[in-house]
């Protein structure tokens, strides 16, 4: 059986094992303090052509999530995001839970718009029972979406400048960011993301890391006390030189670019298999998500020799369903599924 | 300047302020414990004839809504309404402060139906990916409505009867309570209430009270240490009998229905006057608050004489507005009203 | 039976109740946006002679201390006061249930000094791991305390200026500040504790109101969006001008001192009893709660004629126990008192 | 330098890393839903004779700390623990955060008793204001303490029998639970734990894994939607497996009480030259942390060679500090800083 329900269905990068293993007996302080976390850190700085940057290392992509929207916003306070946004449908909750609510707003490709950020203040400031309602504070975003589309650097542009009009933070959950970069219709470049946001974080764990998002932030307010949130929401790793690590060789000789561009070449590959079957999607894009519209009956054939994800029901014989690509997608594999899918 | 913007502009209703000045120097026990309180709750169990109903008296309803959802759910649950509800909307996020997300459903009229809570019990239960998500708990509708609508007895059956088939408890909010209940196509009593719910409330601000909100549970898991979540959310009244005191005398001879017949009167008499004049509502009632869409033109003229509540805008020249009666309505502001009215 | 137990077992003064039977038909807008309130929070800016304080009316002290600390503090910091403060001990974790720590500190006699508040400081800043500790930013003092004590306006100087050195908010809990003010030994008036303080607040439910805690900010940073703060937390009273009319009247000719002084007079004569009787006392003290060691014995033979509260036991024969003067404590009750204590 | 501040200076037991390298390009599903996690939890269930428990792997000790309370407490609840306990102590007000009052109990040892437990529950139902206190419902320990010491059989025996008759649950933080059972004075089984426990945790940051904390739970009532509050408190590792290949192999051959017999073995040969030197402890204890009074002077010298961390002042020349072993530890670096002791 070959798997392709999501991209983080193996280990870690052979260059990145090797550094664990190389390291694996050394003395280090604990917490993120030590040189590997710096180096890390450095090394984001220079590659968002930024040095005041404040970079954390954090476990996962909710625990990054909670950590920066609880530490951005007071009681009252709530982020805006697109309905389909990760922390509004599939975190159990994990912002609410810190007293936080999340403002749905529509979107049918998983962005949303500068229009509709002006619009959000304006729908809470001009009513004059405003104190009623919860004051939206911070923008959150992901690029690439969760249904896999991406921002335009002019799109990232209009939503940031929005967000300094309205007083509200931009925050840009990157936890497939390098699939996001390293699509063929992308014009941005993590500099131009750094410049763009207030907070952003660069996805590890779904990139060739066995776990890890680095936490960047560029607002001067956002970054005082950071670390005191981390460790009250149980994201101080005790090893954190782990993350520092893994982060270091992912910024060095373009390991994050190369295994990006491995997956998108692959995804390519796929959606050429699927357009020549004529399936359609349920959502266009060009990242390491595939959302292809199937009929039932194909889905059951292949079930038991591939793996893939439910997303929604199509129509009564129709499903969206997800083929994902990652840093360790074979390409012997993608053959095997397209040869399954020619076959069926 | 006459108000019809709300129905909590006056104080209290004659009676109850009678009896507030006959009692003041009398010395009891405070936070509840007093004999006006369980004289109070005495008689609404057997209004609702069911004497092993637990009744708590709370001073406000964003109160009362907040503290019955944080009783009832664990950190990983949350509470479906309509999308105009009110702890959706107009309660500064009181009920994510405590760490609940609100799940809001589709509704045009401010209302939900059984089949909706039944998909919302299929769509986090069928995905396999359920744990990602928040698991609703509770239902939370109101009646009347926000948009003053109200339940049929039978479309309260079915949603009780949904609930339980889902393991869901069902909470209504009662604000307005009384007006519901005597809207001229309301079918339901007190006890229909206290028998298709797990929880409700009676609502006092706006129905008589200078304040207070009786929360009567019939679900025996809810009843269990409800006062300390009313003492934790800062509800319980040093001087509870006051609430005693008010709903003794709301409950006696017929009072609260008595002034919700006295509102809805007047409501009817207004909405007589307005489609005299032929304007259409934004969403149609009968209870004790009227949703009129009126050109922006006309209310401009009439606002300095009239008071009333701005809903939303219909089209670039009308806007939906409210205009409440309550008990304390007097039939010269409502004729003088309808006089403005046929003057402009 | 006479009843010493609180000093809320009666309604209102006089006086106000007049208030509120005159204005009761009297229509106005909701939510304290009212000229009552305007007019009682000009009032009390001239009673504390800052007209730059801003002034929010609550219902109680519970709902006032977890709003007003909620306000203040990030996730990650949490608030100082006596292991004896109100919050630490009898509001059911209100405060936690915000989400913040309450730090206890070692107190006798219910005060805590600025050497304690340096002290938590430097424990916090000197150890390298003060990330893994709560952050303390703010002081909660009552004054009078939960043991009847006060501060002296040179302690009260040495606290805020401790505060100021730590970056610590102070806030003050007056819940029965006018006794604490009418006191004997006390030399500071209302202006000295709104100089002293970044927030305190006046009590009204124990000093002749129904119920009211008028809040009291000179902070500028948590003026800001306060009043989203009290609607999240339920507090915001829809019929607010019951709390402007109540504030207004205490705050006209006098009012405030003469209920304070009426209480305190009472307690004295209360205080010259007991030690005419050879009791001590648990704490000693000049406000309206008098903490005073009995035998259990005696305790037994006066407690179905008199109400007082249990404190605590002191040894296998003796129990301090509280009695308590109010502005509505009948002279006559004080002398049936002291000739049961004589008696027995 | 050589380092003993802590137990998780080094990366990972050679044995688990070969693991981690053989299996790394393997696929299988996420979030603890593979087989390695699957073995695992029954290899621990098997440790622990007894079929029943439920075992979930989080990352770390706070996160499961804060997951496992939040999971078993209603908001209006606390959890009871030593002054000294690490959630109340050094972990930023997790509990807290989460809504929940941490009640600390007088320790100086760092462990509490049934007794304690007991006259806690009295505490607060004797006292008929018990509504306006925390209502406390679980009681936590840690096995060795903050402190290094340990239960006896017969201690958790009984508190875990006050927890069944106060109706609290027993928690037992287990991060260093290895180190607890290979201690010479030790007469407990892992059986032994999770038969007078509610849930605990067998740590693995601490001993030999990379990061990984087993939670057992034996209580069906805190079984019941556990996973929900992972996902909801961040703890959900999306690469799972790495978690069950880690304590697989700790489980496997004796590995867990290999690790940490050795650990013990290199402390009581410390232990041996501190003694000899005639130093004295903070708390005696016979597990691998060792809290040994050393003048200032002394600890001045040896700074630059040896780490250690800093536990508390003692006297104006005199301070406690924390020297650790761990799984890694190696024996000349004991034996060198026994030549540094000697030396100075």
């Amino acid at each position: 059986m070959i798997l392709f329900q999501c991209d983080y269905n193996e280990g870690v990068h052979p260059r990145i094992l090797e550094r664990l293993i190389s390291t694996n007996e050394e003395q280090t302080v604990g917490y993120g303090e030590d040189e590997y976390c710096e180096k890390a850190r450095d090394m984001i700085r220079r590659k968002c052509k930024d040095s005041s940057l404040a970079v954390h290392f954090l476990v996962g992509g909710t625990q990054a999530n909670l950590t920066v929207i609880d530490a951005a916003l007071r009681s009252h306070q709530g982020v805006l995001c697109a309905v389909s946004g990760h922390i509004n449908v599939h975190e159990t909750g994990a912002v609410e839970a810190c007293g936080h609510k999340v403002m749905g707003l529509a979107s049918g490709d998983g962005k949303i718009t500068a229009m509709q950020v002006k619009d959000a203040y304006n729908a809470h400031v001009e009513d004059s029972s405003f104190e009623h309602m919860v004051q939206p504070k911070m923008v959150y975003i992901s690029n690439p979406t969760e249904l896999g589309t991406i921002y335009s650097k002019q799109e990232l542009q209009e939503l940031y400048a929005a967000c300094k009009e309205c007083g509200f933070y931009l925050f840009l959950d990157g936890a497939r960011l390098g699939y996001g970069l390293a699509a063929p219709d992308n014009d941005m470049t993590m500099e131009d993301i750094a410049a763009n946001t207030d907070v952003f974080y660069i996805g590890g764990t779904k990139v060739g890391a066995l776990f890890g998002e680095a936490v960047v932030i560029s607002n001067e307010t956002l970054k005082k006390d950071f670390r005191y949130f981390i460790k009250q929401r149980g994201g101080m790793l005790a090893k954190g030189r782990l993350l520092g690590i893994q982060f270091e060789e992912l910024m060095k000789d373009g390991l994050y670019e190369e295994i990006s561009a491995h997956a998108i070449s692959l995804a390519e590959r796929l959606r050429g298999a699927f357009e020549a079957q004529g399936y359609s999607y349920l959502v266009k894009n060009r990242t390491n998500q595939i959302f292809v519209i199937m009929p039932d009956a194909v889905l059951e054939k292949i079930k038991s020799e591939v793996g893939f994800s439910y997303q929604q029901r199509v129509d009564e014989t129709h499903s969206a369903v997800r083929f994902c690509t990652s840093w360790a997608t074979k390409e012997e594999n993608v053959e095997r599924l397209i040869a399954i899918l020619e076959r069926v």
